[in-house]
């Protein structure tokens, strides 16, 4: 499964160089892994709640292009590894013209309320587990 | 008393008018007042850790003058107004020019652990009380 | 007309109070009245590229009750007041339980591209006044 | 050269997680390196002034350990490739405890103001290359 997940560049999130600021890709990326999650029946909200943490433990953007103030991005979002303990997604954001601007990956663990590592609950296994995919 | 805060605009609070966000200003008062909390002798990590959570309920902020990538700005910080539930902290910032930028200023109220109305502990209030400053 | 933009609260805008933190509406009020703007038929980004910009002068926000991450946010835009040069928006922000969180106005005023002050184009001057709101 | 910024995790860094949010890494960074140019006798903003920018091409980040708020921070800084056209800056981040949080690296590229490629000017490019460390 590949999530297109969409968002609209803030004014907030450019710079002085006129285009957004590269920190900016990371909440966008994060909010593409949400998304992605709720389509597969999963609220991260939820999640949590339950007490699955997901943090991210490391992140790589490679930028190819710029993307500039009110442009529409699509962030094709996927999952590429997925461990009882740690899930991989990989994406690549594409312009309204169908410029390929960045490609990324993050790796996200799974721990408990106390911080400790944890395995994820089996339903969600399962239905991630289906959707992993290998290349785009 | 007056505390003088003072921080370097970073790369990342510019945006493409070619000054500092307006936005970032917020982030800038907050760490003004904490550390006028530290001045005062408390630290706002201790205070939380001891159940005493203060959420900003009002913010007002009037810019004159921009915020260029590199200042140096020198944020004034005092408190105009003290309650036991609610203490109310005004700023002047000024660039390294010595030319005022901005004016602000910002209500926050003492809630619980618990998100409900909360007395600030004696200790804090009779600190703060002594430090009140109603013009600058 | 009042206008109504909606965002969706990011993870990355909640701070360890486990709300969102302050700062992080300054950027959704900028974002409702860009899109206010579009829907009265001008995009902030072709102004910009036609030589209008409009920093903001002035804000003011009152938060009456917390967002949470993943709430769907109702933003309820209008103009207040129009002059040649200067436009005031104000805001009410709805969570999904139509449950009001936040009132705010901001002050914008013109400049042109030599940040000099500057007379509102009269076509987007004619638009805007036929919309000035008073009460909401 | 090795050069140690410091900086002081804000409370807006922190989300509800409890911790700094992954994305607050990148500004640091990028405080770190404009720290490390001056240090070397480049203000990164003279160096715009100049037409020389330097956009972030690549970043990587791994996170060992979270930072909490109010922790003060350490951001170990050095440039372990360099070219005419790009620099690679590589990063450790230890918190008050000497405990390694973060290691980093990001690439940058040299552009002009129009954009394009661009070789750095040689002054810089004879300090940069001396400086160049290969560990840490």
């Amino acid at each position: 499964m590949i999530y297109s997940a969409q968002i609209r560049v803030r004014y907030t999130e450019t710079d002085q160089m006129g285009f957004s600021h590269h920190s900016s890709y990371l909440p966008w990326l994060e909010l593409a892994r949400i998304e992605y999650l709720r389509e597969s029946g999963y609220s991260y909200k939820e999640l949590e709640k339950r007490g699955v943490l997901m943090p991210v433990v490391d992140i790589h953007c490679s930028y190819r292009a710029p993307a500039f103030f009110d442009d529409v991005l699509k962030i094709d979002t996927w999952i590429s590894e997925l461990k009882k303990m740690k899930v991989k997604f990989e994406y690549k954001i594409f312009n309204q013209d169908g410029k390929l601007l960045t490609e990324a990956d993050s790796l996200l663990i799974c721990v408990g309320s106390d911080g400790k590592p944890y395995s994820m609950p089996s339903d969600i296994y399962e239905v991630l587990s289906s959707q992993v995919t290998t290349c785009h």
